[in-house]
Parts: structure tokens; C-alpha cells; sequence
């Protein structure tokens, strides 16, 4: 399991007129969390894009358990929870500055050619990264 | 079962470079579909809320089958499934200018008083609405 | 002069906390409003993307007059005030439900080549269906 | 002259299909520089909001000098020029990381009565907090 934490200001343009982060803001922070998660592993989605690899979303499921507010920091902490292969998957917690839980989520995303948009396997040195975080549960 | 279908054209802003719309615009999509398929049935969500009641959505479900393109009007069929008691639940299909299904997803949103925040019941003049689409199962 | 009018229904995504259009989202409705005035005279800016033509945004300026609110359907209505060149100048004019101007701005775009990203004229179709609205100014 | 810099790193929702920041976004940018400038200050326009102050923007001017691209970590220098009393006006430039300018703008906002709408002068406190950095221009 490799999980990381970031942080979110909430602005003005994520309110809404009932005073909560607007649901759709939430994919946002999502993406935040996952390109920072792998960031401090060395990657860049940026330099993937750069290297031919795109990494379009599958599907998204969110569960909103209690409302972000107007400038609140929030805690995004991005979860990878099984070595990824033909696909990942990211876990999403976000907690307000009270540490409490406001919303989970998750992410399946492919891995694709930039060139044929076929599907392709996870790149090799983005693999050997997040092996360490997995040997223990596959020796099990 | 109550089904709606409204249009929404794809903007520059949604796009991203992918070249896709951007996986967090949907939601937007499926705020423009259900408030369209309220308004059918002759309810606004703005008079709602001028009446003190809030829907705040509680979980989403998204299902990327095919990108959204640039400029494309996109057809967002949504359907209110089952009769609404202490939450609505709607899906959403939307098309693409060949009619192909690109998404599908289904959120629930919850009636909640604006001036105390605690779950409320649908309006009882929005349940009346809705009651001729379900009437046929219920007699079942 | 060119001018042309479409609509706009302010989405609940486009609130903010002080209830009003978030200001950032304005230049939104500026690019339907260029991109119907295009449509109209039978162009789509898709087209001049797929014909290696590029139309980046160089300035903008935004007078915010009044207030738009939730669901307000905006009148948006959009003008080429001078035969456009190198570049092309926009104006813009919101009115809400009310028929009040609620804002003005304008925004001058290049043309610029695809392949290159260098600075190229107005496409050769596009100034033609241009002409007949500026011919009689250019005669007085 | 008070000044102030910040850091945005621009996501994938930011990017359009040019590959460019979406010329839409910049005022989230703008946004976020201010209510730092503030913040180093010792204000926080939450807490303006909670005193029932609002500070709505009245016109906004931008110039698009360089595109910014995907993931680049952009700097916002946030300027307060002329020492503020029925308004205040914000200068902000934004630096790529070549450190070369690649957007300037300015917006006018106003301070205002939350509850009757009404105009107000700046909130006392802040008044005082930028006067020492405007002290030397009125002496001379």
C-alpha cells in the first residue's frame, strides 16, 4: 500500500451559493492528490504525457459526508492499495482542519498510448517504484 | 420511472489537453440534467430553496465509457428510477452527436431544511408531480 | 458591425457563497457568446482547430455592472465592432431576466497557425462573411 | 506599495485542448493571490465575511502575454498600489518558471455592507495594517 498527503485551500470559485464546496470541485481535488501522490515517488504526470502515456479516467465513485468550507485547508490523502497493472486505482480521503473525515472516494485509471490510444501496461520504472510498497501483502 | 433529456454543447472550457472534457465537468452535466428534469415537471430547484429546502448531493457514481469531444452537444438522458421519499436518486446517460452512450452515473441527493440543516421529506406538491410516473409498479 | 444574441442559464456550479456568479466564470459566457456569433454566420471555431487555425485570447476587459444570480437565464449578446485583420475584437453585453445590463467586457483574439504558433490573417472565408457587415461603414 | 507572491501550480482541469491554461482560469489565480497578499497581512476575507463585509469584484483587466502550460508552478506577485478607501485595487503578475511574465492584470473591488449591500470604507483594522507601506508616497 503507497499512500501520500497534500493539501487544499478551498477558494471562492469551489463555493456555492449553499455555502459548500460545489460537488463537482471534488474530481479536482482528486487529481491533486493523485499527481502529488506520485510526484513524491519521482514521477510526473507531466513527463508521462511527455514519454507518450496517457492516463484517462475509468469510473469515480464519491461519497460526500460532510461539506468543505470557504477557506478551509483540507487534508487530501491519496491511497494506491494493489499494484497496479493493466490499471490503477486510487483511494481518496479528504479531511477538514477539525481532522475530521468529510469524503472518500476512488479512481480507476488506464493506462494508454499517446499515438494508437490502444490500452498499455503501466510504464516499468513507475512499477519498480511502487513495488516496495506492495512485496509485503504478495509474500503473504 | 421519469425520464427527461436535455442538450449541452461542450465548451473550450472543458476541455483538456487530452483533448478530452475534463473527467471533473460531468458532474456540472449531471447539476444541468436534473434541474432540467425538475423543471419539466414544472419545479425549480431555485424556488426550493427560496422555500428554505436544500438538496445537497450525498454520493456520485460516474462511468467514463467514451471521451466527450470539443463543440459536441451532448444528449443527458436523466431518470428519477423510484419514487423519492427522504432522498431522490437520478441516473444520468449521456450521448454523443452519434448517439453513442460516453457516460453513464447516478447520484442521491438528500431534502434537507435550510434553516436547520436536518433531513426533511421531498415536498409533498414535487412528490405529487412525480406520483403519476410510479403508480403503474406500485400497482404491480 | 456584427452582432449576435444567445443564452445562458447561471448553473448552481457557477455560484458562490456571496450567491452571485463567481466573477471568474464570465469569461465563459464570452466564449459561447463568440463561438454562436461564429456558428451563426456558418463558422465553428472546431472547424478553424481542424483546419490548423488557433484564435488565443490576448486581453480582456470585464465590467462587472450588477450581479448575475442563480438560474438566470442571461441574454449574452456578442459584436464585431470593426472588420477584424490580424486579430478580432469581440464586445460583449449581459442582460439578466430583467433585461438589465449587468455586464460588459471585450476581448481581442489572434489568429495564429496551428503547425507554427505564428501570427497569421483572419481566415480568407471568414473575413468574406464579415465583409457585407462593415461595407457600409467603410463606404461613408 | 504593498506586494506579495504566491505559488499555483496549474492542474490538468486547467488546461484546454490548445494545451494552454484556459484564459477563463486566470481569475482563480487573481483570486488566490489577493486573499494571500491579505492573509500575510493578518486578514483573512473569511473572517471580513464573518463581520458581515463583503468585497465584490467591480472590473477586471487582463493581458495574456504567454500561455501557461500543464503543471508548471506559476508565480503570482499580488501588488496593493494606491492605498485603499472606497475600494481597492490589486495589480497581479504571473511568472512562469523561467521566471519570465507571462500575464499582468488588475481588478477594482469594493467593500461592501453584507447585510444592507450598501458600500462601506475599508475595514478599520486593515486600513491600518496598510498604511505603513504606503506612509513614504504620502510624505512625499
Amino acid at each position: 500500500m503507497y499512500s501520500h498527503e497534500t493539501f487544499y485551500r478551498v477558494t471562492y470559485a469551489d463555493t456555492d451559493q449553499m455555502r459548500y464546496m460545489y460537488y463537482g470541485q471534488y474530481p479536482r481535488l482528486f487529481e491533486i492528490g493523485r499527481v502529488e501522490a506520485m510526484r513524491a515517488l519521482g514521477f510526473s504526470y507531466r513527463s508521462f504525457e511527455n514519454d507518450g502515456i496517457l492516463m484517462p479516467v475509468l469510473d469515480l465513485k464519491s461519497t460526500y459526508l460532510k461539506p468543505a468550507f470557504y477557506d478551509e485547508r483540507l487534508k487530501i490523502v491519496t491511497t494506491v492499495d494493489q499494484m497496479p497493472a493493466a490499471r490503477i486505482h486510487f483511494n481518496y480521503e479528504i479531511f477538514n482542519e477539525e481532522n475530521l473525515k468529510i469524503h472518500v472516494a476512488e479512481t480507476n485509471l488506464a493506462f494508454i498510448d499517446g499515438t494508437t490510444f490502444k490500452p498499455r501496461r503501466i510504464p516499468a520504472q513507475f512499477a519498480e517504484a511502487l513495488k516496495p510498497f506492495f512485496t509485503h501483502e504478495q509474500n503473504r
